[in-house]
């Protein structure tokens, strides 16, 4: 009952940062958070994991591992869930602290910056994409889902659990890539091709709102706005999509 | 109660099939539905699409073009609904008849195979990318999510207006490929660095399940396999992501 109560307060950002702790769910994220070196405070799971091979044995590695396990009905599960197919499991497990201060950034290094993006899929596929194309971090501005959000954890496969991800303020970001000489790019439909643009040694790439783009904030710091060819008739590529393109394009 | 009912009856792939028609929801879909050439029959609306500036005069515009809007309860227009949020419209409107022999594949060409890609987002996001990159059109092989079910067109934002889009057998595009000389590539992380290889005149890209990849259909037919440069940890992209950066890599 304590792993499920505490499951159920870690729906909220506040609790999640109060505690410094995350929520992990389905099998194969929860199989990855396994076999990472982030702490592991215990697992929720219902009738429903049980019910398949995979899962039972998902459960005898974690009881191996001395992890405690609560079992609780579906219905209780439920409303500890966050995500539409949780498959009956859930982990809690220690965020890792991730500041600004301490990233590595020994160049070239890219840095992709959410400004205001909100749906989770797209942050949680951001992260995935970040980490899969080797990019030092992924920085949340405000107005951009939390980066602990089950869903976003559950969309990025993994992603979070070795790949560094970092919320701070437009200043704080501005101060920290001004001490270290990185540029902020922008993704814009009226900036320069990308692929005309010289990359610099280190470069952070920032991505705005699925609606409306990039934030007033963001664009008064930008040094370059960045574009990808699309055609005419079409408005704008899904930003994860347009993240994804921009990072390879931007890879070193 | 007569688009009511036909709303309805149109969640189903088989109905769709048969009145050669499908749904379009939410504001920005209907909007884009109603600037394109298709052919609209009707909207169903709900008291929650008049409570917004936006949805009046959608409503409005909607009505001076002398379409049908029929208004029904939240209750019943949830009940026609498919997405999660449709803001309180939907249209009914003719499904373009698109067919391999139709398309126009003046070369360079690019194709777009989606082999058993079942998340409606990802097939949505993958149409708006080949949409936007330039593709000629994409395919949707069996085992992929019916490329005109209501959520799939909501992720799409618009590419189904314009950009074709067909459904065949593995045994069909395999025979009109080869009629007109087009090799059929496959995205797998075993494939050679597509940056790599080099582009045929006219190609065409498949891209597998989530989980499971190429099937074995298409993979027997595959001349060549292309992957992207990925960090050893991190498994695989998201789908919509691979086929972005693959046909941003691929574009002419």
């Amino acid at each position: 009952v304590k792993t499920l109560t505490l499951a159920r307060d870690l729906r909220r950002r506040r609790a999640r940062e109060r505690h410094g702790l995350f929520v992990a769910e389905g099998v194969r994220t929860v199989e990855e958070l396994l076999a990472s070196p982030l702490d592991v405070r215990g697992l929720l799971v219902s009738p429903q994991l049980l019910a398949a091979p995979r899962g039972r044995e998902l459960r005898e590695r974690v009881e191996a591992r001395g992890l405690s396990v609560a079992e609780v009905s579906e219905q209780d599960f439920a409303s500890a869930a966050e995500t539409d197919t949780p498959q009956g499991v859930l982990a809690i497990a220690r965020a890792p602290a991730a500041r600004l201060e301490d990233l590595d950034l020994s160049p070239p290094a890219t840095l992709v910056v959410l400004d205001g993006v909100q749906d989770p899929g797209n942050v949680g596929t951001i992260l995935r994409t970040a980490a899969a194309l080797g990019a030092a971090a992924t920085v949340a501005l405000p107005g951009t889902v939390d980066l602990w959000n089950a869903k976003v954890v559950r969309s990025a496969m993994g992603a979070h659990f070795h790949h560094p991800a970092v919320s701070c303020t437009v200043d704080e970001l501005d101060a920290f890539l001004a001490a270290r000489s990185i540029p902020l790019w922008g993704a814009d439909a009226r900036g320069a091709p990308v692929a005309t643009v010289p990359r610099p040694e280190s470069v952070a790439l920032a991505v705005g709102n699925e609606g409306a783009g990039l934030g007033p904030a963001v664009r008064a710091r930008v040094s370059q706005l960045v574009s990808l060819p699309i055609a005419s008739r079409v408005e704008s590529l899904n930003v994860a999509v347009a993240a994804g393109i921009l990072l390879y394009e931007l890879r070193r």
